[in-house]
C-alpha cells in the first residue's frame, strides 16, 4: 500500500497511472503537481488525483513514494527543486523512455545516485497525449521495466515494482544501458523514421496530392508521428548515442535494398521483403503471447 | 452490365473484385484463370468465380472485360498469352500499383497501347494477400486511378469507371507518370521503409529482445511489412525510377533529422516532430472526409 502517493507530471502515463492504483485501491492518497493549473484541476475532477501544488518541493511533502511523469529533459530540474524535501525513505521513481539519462541526472543533483532511486519505464503510451487521454487500462498486460543499479536498496525496488503489478503490467528487471540500447531500436528509431517521413511528406511541393491519394497504410505507418513532439525531442537528446547507432543500422538496411532497387535485382529484394515478411509474424506471435498489443512506445 | 467479365489472377484484389460485381449484380458470368487450380477452385466455393481455365488464352475467350490482376512483372507474359484471343472491342485493364510499366508492356506486346487498354489502381489492399482475404467490400469509398491516355476509347473508360463504381469507390483520372510520382511518394516510399526497418531488426544481433520488448507502434509502424513480397518486388522493379527519387527525399530529411540528433539541437527537433504532426493531422482529417481510411496501399 502506498500512503501518500506524489505524482509530477500529470499526463497520459502518470494521470494514467493515478487513475490504475486507485482502482486497485492500493494508494490512500495522490497528490499531483506539474507547470499548468487547469491540467491538475482537470485531473482532480477526473478524480486522477485529490489534490495538487504546482511546487514540487511542497506537493512531495512526506510523500512515501514519488513518480517524475514529466519529459526527460526536465527530470534534472525537477529533482534539483524536490531534493531537500524528501523524507529519507521515499521512494523516488520515473516513467522516462530513456534511462542512462535518469540516472545521469540524478547523480549530478544528489551527487550519487539514490539508493531509493528505481528507474522505470512503462512501455505502454499512445500518440495522443495529456491527462484528457489518460486510461486507468493503460498498462494492462504490458511490460514495465525497472533499471536499479546493484546497490538499489531492495525495498523501494519491491515497492516500485508492486505499484506496477497492481496496474496489471508485467513488471520486468534489465540493465540501464542494455535498456537503453533495446529501446533505441524497437521503438525511438520507428519514431524518428516515421517524424522524418511525415516531414517530407509534407514539405514535398506535391504535397496536397500526397495527403488526397495516401490511404491507410501510411495512416498506419505514420500513426506514432503523432505522438508528443516534446517528448520525442528529449527523448533524442537523451538517448542519442543508441538511436545514432540503431539508425546507422537502419541506413546500412536502406542501402543495400536501394541498391538492389536500383541493380534491379529482383531475387534480392524478394529475398528481403519475405524475410522481413517473417520476422514480423514471429513478433506478431510473441505480441499475441504477452497481449501487450496496444501500447504505442 | 458486364456480360462476361475475366479475371487473370484471382488473389486479394481480384477476388474482391469479383465478390463486389456479383453482389451490385452488374456482371452475369465471370471466368477466373491463374496458375494454381487449387486457389481457382477455392475462388468458386466462395462464390467470387463461376468456372475458370488456367490457360488465359481459353479464359478470355469472348469476354467483354478483361482484368489483370497479376503481379506487374507478370503483366507482359499474360499479354502475350492473350493478345491473339480477345475479341476487337474486349476492354482490358489491371490493378497493378504502377501504371507506366504496365502502359510499356502493353506497348511491347501490342506494338503501340492498345485504345481498348484502361490501366486501373484501386488503392485498397490489405496486409494478407490471396483469395481467401477477399472481400466484397475491400473498394467501398475507396479511391481508383484511372490512367488513360489521350487516344484511349472513350466507351472503354467508361465501362472501366462504371465496373469500380459498381464496387463503391470512387473512380478518379490521373496522367500515368504522375500517378506512379503520387504513390511512390505515398505507398512504395513507406512499404520499401517498413520492409527495411523490419529487415534491420531481424538481422540485429539482439533480435530476440527486441522482438520481446517491442509494442503496439512497432506493431502498426511495420504492418505493411507482411504484405505480399512477390507484389512488392515487382513495384520495386517497375516503378524503379520514382521510388527513388522519393527515398532520395526521405533521405534528406532523415539525414536533417540525424545532424540535429548529433548536435543536440533541441528547437530543430521540436520543429520538425511539430511540424509532423500537423501534417499528420491534416492528413488524417482529408482521410476521414473521403472515408478511405482502412486500405493498405
Amino acid at each position: 500500500m502506498i500512503e501518500r502517493l506524489c505524482i509530477i507530471g500529470v499526463g497520459l502515463i502518470g494521470g494514467s497511472l493515478a487513475l490504475a492504483l486507485r482502482k486497485a485501491g492500493m494508494v490512500k492518497e495522490i497528490i499531483g503537481s506539474g507547470r499548468k493549473a487547469e491540467n491538475l484541476e482537470y485531473a482532480v475532477k477526473l478524480g486522477a488525483i485529490d489534490r495538487y501544488n504546482l511546487d514540487p518541493s511542497v506537493a512531495v511533502t512526506d510523500a512515501d513514494m514519488v513518480v517524475l511523469a514529466v519529459p526527460l529533459g526536465a527530470m534534472g530540474a525537477v529533482m534539483t527543486s524536490i531534493k531537500d524535501h524528501l523524507n529519507e525513505d521515499t521512494v523516488l521513481t520515473d516513467v522516462g523512455s530513456a534511462k542512462v539519462a535518469v540516472v545521469k541526472a540524478a547523480q549530478k543533483v544528489f551527487g550519487c545516485v539514490p539508493k531509493n532511486l528505481v528507474p522505470a519505464h512503462p512501455i505502454a503510451g499512445h500518440e495522443k497525449s495529456g491527462v484528457n487521454a489518460a486510461d486507468g487500462q493503460l498498462f494492462k498486460n504490458k511490460r514495465v521495466i525497472l533499471t536499479p543499479a546493484k546497490d538499489t536498496d531492495p525495498a523501494a525496488i519491491s515497492k516500485v515494482r508492486a505499484m506496477w503489478q497492481n496496474t496489471g503490467a508485467n513488471v520486468m528487471e534489465m540493465e540501464v544501458s542494455h535498456h537503453d540500447d533495446i529501446l533505441a531500436a524497437t521503438s525511438h528509431l520507428p519514431h524518428v523514421l516515421a517524424f522524418a517521413l511525415m516531414h517530407a511528406l509534407a514539405n514535398s511541393p506535391q504535397q496536397k496530392e500526397i495527403f488526397r491519394y495516401a490511404a491507410g497504410g501510411l495512416r498506419d505507418f505514420t500513426r506514432i508521428a503523432s505522438s508528443d513532439p516534446v517528448m520525442w525531442r528529449d527523448i533524442c537528446l537523451s538517448n542519442t548515442g543508441p538511436i545514432l547507432e540503431a539508425l546507422s543500422g537502419f541506413r546500412g538496411e536502406l542501402d543495400k535494398l536501394e541498391h538492389a532497387i536500383r541493380t534491379q535485382c529482383g531475387d534480392e529484394l524478394a529475398d528481403i521483403f519475405m524475410t522481413a515478411g517473417e520476422a514480423r509474424k514471429h513478433f506478431l506471435e510473441l505480441l499475441e503471447s504477452t497481449k501487450s498489443g496496444s501500447g504505442s512506445d
